[in-house]
């Protein structure tokens, strides 16, 4: 499939429109930002590595029924997936509380809640993805009220799934953020990437940190460990 | 009603207790503060004026079977009220978009919406008051879903007294904050006070602000705009 212009080039990807109006091509950036892009970053095959744990965390959701945007692997770094239009929400769900919720609601990093929290923050670099709330989301009109149950009903199930793959490879899902988009008939499907970019995973054993905050907080060992996971989410199947 | 021991200082008040464990005295302070008290400021009599409006509007609410925690007038700057145990949350309805959230949102100052928008802030000094979703509130264990569902209606009901009443006399309520308390059988009824220090009042016809913002912003004439909104309140029983 090939592509015919740049729709579209964000942090982390770049989206080329095809000659199937349906369908785009999605490709995988080196680059790392953190803080709304006032921190820059990049390591050699980021972009390969993430679209691949994201190939292997999308392969395990569509077992559970999950529908995703993925379609075809065209590349090391690019995929083909559904063209949709994407509801302007980072959809957050939390198993416990780190980062800024952690710092905002006065709670220690790593606290454990008894169900997921899901959240939701306006996609908006201006106004740096403000946190909203529901009410917000509907007075806006970002989406109606039954989408909203939709989307917390299938963040909620996602998380399932992930937590348990994440368990099988001895890794606590701390948090992720996913992204979802409305195909042509208004069914929203998961959408974006699914990656350490966009989670925190912590090694059960150790709680060491396996994804962006190890860039974010200046850890080290960025590289080593989004391959760290991408190692590990390769041997789940051979269990 | 003999005060017995102060049980708390806040930022524009100072609660007592009494000899009848079912009531406290809530004292009206001449201070004003902002932006978590970084800012302050008084003038004479602000305790006496906001006392008046919240009696007037409170008055106003009762007639339309909305319970307070009123329940007598002590002397220029106290009052009686019921003990309730305050639900730690700062309820926001707004009917046009001004302030924080304004900002955060990125519209205009005063940006009409359709229907009112209710908020809720954590009330948490340390934390400086986090904006939070229904989903952090359950989670914190600060309400029950009954309970947030019985806050928002109450607030919605609240604001469509309060806006009639202030449409009366010329005044735009742009948005207010209310707080709530549980009687001891757990039922929620209105608590703190609704003054110019917490909503937002505009003028009708000059769009003039007639609160808190004018100390806020450095408008000038605050204390004016204070006894402009008592005058014109006092008047509305002669029309």
């Amino acid at each position: 499939m090939e592509k015919t212009s740049l729709l579209y080039e964000g942090k982390a990807k770049k989206v080329y429109s095809t000659l199937d109006p349906d369908l785009v091509v999605v490709e995988y950036k080196d680059s790392l930002t953190a803080f709304n892009a006032q921190k820059k970053g990049s390591f050699e095959n980021k972009g390969r590595i993430n679209l691949e744990i994201t190939c292997l965390l999308f392969q395990e959701l569509s077992k559970k029924q999950i529908q995703t945007h993925f379609v075809k692997r065209l590349s090391a770094t690019e995929l083909l997936v559904k063209k949709l239009e994407i509801v302007p929400l980072e959809v957050v769900v939390r198993n416990r509380l780190a980062g800024s919720t952690a710092k905002k609601l006065g709670f220690q990093e790593g606290h454990q809640i008894k169900s997921p929290l899901v959240e939701f923050y306006y996609k908006n670099d201006a106004l740096e993805d403000p946190f909203v709330s529901d009410d917000q989301i509907l007075m806006m009109g970002i989406a109606t009220e039954a989408e909203i149950e939709t989307i917390k009903a299938m963040a909620l199930r996602i998380n399932q799934v992930l937590k348990d793959t994440f368990a099988k490879i001895q890794i606590d899902l701390v948090d992720f953020k996913v992204e979802l988009g409305r195909l042509k008939g208004g069914e929203l499907i998961l959408a974006d990437e699914i990656s350490p970019d966009c989670a925190r995973l912590w090694d059960q054993k150790t709680q060491e940190k396996l994804d962006k905050d190890r860039f974010r907080r200046d850890l080290g060992k960025v590289e080593e460990s989004y391959h760290e996971v991408l190692k590990r989410l390769e041997g789940i199947n051979e269990k």
